[in-house]
């Protein structure tokens, strides 16, 4: 019996990476490809559903519909387009899905993979921030076994090797730091796109990339691990580690940091998901620590990186605030990659726009349901639009 | 109920913080203690077995039996001392036992607490290095769970929390590196004991801190975890970790490391131990990563410190070699102590013995029993003895 999978977001880097280790590990002759999703990138899409003899491949973009049946003409692989299209996907019953669309476009099919999957490797971190609660609920009803595929919530995952957290004093999320690590605030203030993308040791799609450069990245990590591992606001802890060599640690009450160490390759983490519980290899890097030398460490920057403190405002605030938070992040990153807003208005753009919905946030939850979620999604977005810079 | 547990060699390094952590967790109104055992300091093995309200304390040297019971006078406190005394006390049943007599005197005990105790906390690495095989083995019959208190064997059992070692492709033992990490083979050639029993990281005994200068201590813990991790010659490295923050390593299939940190402090594997699997809160330091800034990984020099090769040896002729490479350092342990042989001969006489004697070895095994591994044992401390530098 073949593994029926699916993965949601193919054509991203996430998904390129999960494809390639399909095909390693045997493509369609090991698994049965139920769906595959892309966006705008029709001819990857079709490639990819070809290579692994996909049942269906989705184009969330409704408009592209004729170009993806013309590319899958005489393949007998059906082709399908836009939102609903994407959940009606996400409801085949999958014994693993790869949730790895970018941002909150990701948390409807997300929310129907965890009623329909056995495994859901969740690579949409926006889905745990947006609606943990919901997902977490959804995972326990339907006994969808939710892995974490971010790297660092993946090392955490390990360091626990299915373990209690219920002796954990600590969370230590690693951060790269990103290409502003040594920066000064006012290089930050002019810096341009194609700087925020260079990231120095991961080799990401551009979104995560600049929320990387502005550490909202890390966090949504944190608001993320809290969802995922039921630890506090104040039990867990940033730490600048320039080298990307640690993913994560966690530490227990005793005082014994468990760390998870490999090199940066996304193949890690994605093999991970795929492979659990068993450990074949994977076409990652050995480390060797005589080369790698040296390993640092410090402590992030606040003033310079405002990202870190309002994640812990968005968990002290509680409800919806993770989906204010994410909703105003994505609408500060469209603007900045469209040249409308300087690199560090867009935290000050996140911060304006959780304070002027927090109240609204802390009252609701997102087992309300998804159009809940969705409406305050739609409200902080807006509002972020109209955002001025003072 | 209160727990049943004894200490073997509680007057040593491991032995008096293992009695400082029973005190710190409630002393005798939490833990039944049955035994406790010492060799020549009488008034702290007097003073612990009052502390802790002991059932016995046992000398291992006959001629201080005098000693300890006029110390123990009037306390209800049994006093028996010598070899036989201290086996027949290794044959109390107890719920945990603490093996920390130092070197291969404590392997007869060691295996009767391996027949008696539910829990064999194992810092006696020298039952593993002559008689792995004899250990584990009872182990296996009597239903006792060996937990190694070494901090890198602790550090591989925590890493791998209960999981399979079947996927694992390597181990990494870190090693300080010692006080003559950056000494040329001419200063250590000269190396007084004073200098060698000046570790830069760990507060330990006098012999396993000269066993640290040579890293004749890392080849014992290569031949450890051979035993304890089933992992060959070729799946252990050594790495020099000056700092001793990262305690060791595993590394799976999928080239993914786990690490376990903690401050140097043998407490903290001491307390692993005695808890596991809790982990309440123990007197050791909090790892503070800012602070601690930097970790730094050097290769091994192996023509300074032959220990790490010969350890490889001892694998590959197998059977009693361990025994044979142990008892060989011991004896030139105690010519350096004495002064009667210099810093580098160490090695040099370990290497000759263990040449001379290892198809006698090879051929052996420590499933023949004790008196099989003792003659040995004998045989090579011996010629340890009369071996005279070139």
């Amino acid at each position: 019996m073949r593994r029926t999978v699916s993965i949601f977001g193919s054509t991203g880097s996430i998904g390129r990476n999960t494809v390639d280790l399909l095909l390693r590990q045997g493509g369609a002759d090991v698994y049965d490809v139920k769906v595959l999703t892309g966006a705008r990138n029709i001819k990857l899409l079709a490639e990819q559903a070809i290579l692994l003899d996909a049942e269906i491949a989705v184009t969330a973009a409704s408009s592209l519909l004729d170009a993806l049946v013309k590319a899958l003409d005489g393949t007998g692989i059906i082709a399908t387009a836009g939102g609903d299209a994407l959940r009606d996907a996400a409801k085949i019953k999958v014994d693993w899905a790869m949730s790895a669309i970018v941002g909150s476009a990701g948390l409807a099919p997300t929310i129907e993979m965890a009623k329909h999957a056995g495994i859901l490797a969740l690579a949409n971190k926006e889905s745990l921030v947006c609606a943990g609660e919901l997902i977490k609920a959804t995972c326990a009803k339907s006994g969808c076994t939710l892995l974490p595929v971010d790297s660092e919530h993946c090392a955490i995952y390990q360091a626990l090797a299915g373990g209690e957290n219920r002796d954990i004093s600590r969370i230590i999320l690693t951060a790269s730091g990103g290409p502003f690590r040594n920066w000064t605030s006012d290089q930050m203030a002019d810096a341009t796109l194609e700087q925020a993308m260079a990231h120095p040791n991961w080799d990401m799609g551009q979104r995560i990339s600049i929320d990387s450069a502005t550490m909202f990245n890390k966090a949504l990590e944190v608001i993320e691990a809290h969802q995922l591992f039921d630890v506090s606001a104040d039990q867990i802890e940033v730490i600048v580690h320039p080298q990307s060599i640690i993913h994560s640690m966690i530490e227990y009450n005793d005082y014994s940091v468990i760390a998870q160490m490999a090199a940066p390759d996304m193949r890690g983490a994605i093999g991970f998901a795929l492979n659990w519980p068993e450990r074949p290899p994977l076409p990652v890097k050995q480390l060797d620590f005589a080369t790698i030398s040296q390993l640092d460490f410090a402590t992030p920057d606040e003033t310079r990186f405002p990202a870190l403190r309002l994640a812990r405002r968005v968990l002290e605030i509680g409800g919806l605030a993770g989906a204010v938070f994410n909703a105003a992040k994505e609408s500060a990153l469209d603007r900045f990659i469209s040249a409308d807003i300087g690199f560090l208005d867009m935290a000050q753009l996140v911060e304006t726009v959780l304070e002027s919905l927090h109240v609204k946030a802390g009252r609701s939850s997102s087992l309300e349901g998804l159009e809940t979620v969705m409406a305050i999604d739609k409200e902080a977005r807006e509002m972020g639009q109209q955002w001025m810079p003072e």
